[in-house]
């Protein structure tokens, strides 16, 4: 019985993989039996994840000059993800939505948990449309709800629905806050929706198919600010909240807002604000690791 | 109310957009404004798509040569996504899991539709896991179940459920298999299994967590198979099947199995035996579209 969370390892709960004496994490291309994980791994202190490869790849190597560490390769041999480690953190992409962030870090999971990593923090750097907040502000979540406005991520498990906790760390999230307002970072907290698309998913009314009205998309967006303290709509935070949580690991999601959504549904930045806001996340987060390191 | 899948235009239904000057589709970064749409994509009759980046670029490199096209630069300005257009042909991959290929399916449904572009015929080709059926065989699904065994693509609107069918064109599949035929192609057909996961919502053994028996899984696949007509597991059709549909446009899935799930949950083909099945889908799918412009 993988069950090891108690002493600060990642915990997995899988009895079938008990004894097993290799282990394909298909979507990297890396085996335990042609990997030494733990020689590789076993430091990983911080995962930081985030949609886009391009943007985590570019964080990889800005904190690897900042901190001074070196930068590997990347560690990924598939072309689904990819993956870099400077010194104890780690840098893997997720894609857009649960399903492809669940085998991202199910994946990561594993190989931690045979890395015998201990202590490790989860940290999700997305993008997100505010609520009622200025572009730009980085909106540090308090929890997740799916897309019935329940704190719960839905699986389909043999055809049932199971209902897995959305739970993030309180503590870790108030320090990020408390980081952001050191840095001069606009920050806010609340809660984020996570959708399972970015239109009719989001109340947006310029996507293919639209059956509401605006007053309804505005209804819904007061609704969630004024009753449900949602401040963003992204795409993954049910997932990576419930998923960390179950691991055992204290996680975080730290998602720059594009637009505020009460103003609109297209995001409108200049290529300079855009590249400017992007960054903000990594600013807070990057700040926040080198103190711990 | 730009709605016009009669006339063989690809079908959207949003009444905002109507009168709308411009439109910024995202996750391409392809603008009304920016971009003389219809001269552009105004002749596409085919839309193939698939998950990963490289496979899709490979293929349409491939197609070029094949049927003598010129292949386009990567029409995406985002990372988000890449998109190749050779011809009346167009490539672009979708990521893993439904709210990827849901991003993906709505802007290109839009950008068809401001093109003009009739009588267009959406085709994904990707790996799956294959219910009793040997390695390699290619499955042309004849429609697509969720996760609680439904035909039916569940979206949250405005903390709603909503339910789309998920139908395929039967006629392009009779012809998809056919073709598969007349090529050797191992084929079959039947329904596919969405998933949200790669791991626990297809009744893998070896995930990160798991709380059900060996006997549960095998149980469940065996009832997938005789009861339900379930030939494959894979993670977007549901979505692909409702999106095509809802904009009035045939659609078919071809993907070819990587395993027998009967057998077991690793993917353990070689890398020569995967490079040879990753190419069947594209073979006769390519055939096909070359027979037809």
């Amino acid at each position: 019985m993988c069950h090891n969370g108690v002493n600060g390892l990642v915990h997995i709960y899988n009895p079938h993989l008990e004894g097993a004496s290799d282990d394909h994490l298909y979507h990297f291309g890396i085996s335990r039996a042609t990997t030494d994980i733990p020689a590789v791994f076993g430091d990983v202190k911080f995962v930081c994840t985030g949609g886009s490869a391009t943007r985590i790849a570019m964080y990889a190597k800005l904190f690897a000059v900042e901190a001074n560490l070196p930068l590997s390769e990347n560690l990924s041999k598939s072309d689904r993800f990819c993956m870099f480690k400077t010194g104890p953190v780690l840098w893997v992409n997720h894609g857009m939505g649960t399903p492809s962030l669940s085998i991202m870090l199910v994946e990561v999971i594993k190989l931690l948990h045979y890395a015998n990593a201990t202590d490790t923090v989860f940290i999700r750097m997305g993008t997100s449309g505010g609520i009622g907040v200025n572009p730009g502000t980085v909106i540090v979540s308090t929890g997740a709800l799916n897309g019935m406005l329940e704190e719960s991520y839905v699986q389909y498990i043999m055809g049932k629905k199971v209902n897995r906790p959305t739970k993030v760390d309180p503590k870790l999230a108030s320090e990020l806050v408390e980081t952001a307002k050191e840095l001069d970072v606009p920050v806010d907290s609340g809660l984020s929706l996570c959708a399972d698309d970015f239109y009719e998913g989001q109340g947006r009314l310029d996507g293919a198919f639209c059956e509401y009205s605006t007053e309804e998309k505005f209804a819904f967006l007061r609704m969630l600010r004024d009753e449900k303290n949602v401040m963003n709509f992204e795409m993954e935070s049910t997932c990576f909240a419930a998923l960390t949580h179950r691991a055992g690991a204290r996680a975080a999601i730290v998602c720059v807002t594009l637009l505020n959504r009460e103003e609109g549904d297209q995001v409108k930045v200049s290529h300079e604000e855009y590249l400017e806001f992007e960054m903000r996340p990594f600013r807070l987060v990057s700040a926040y690791i080198k103190e711990r390191i």
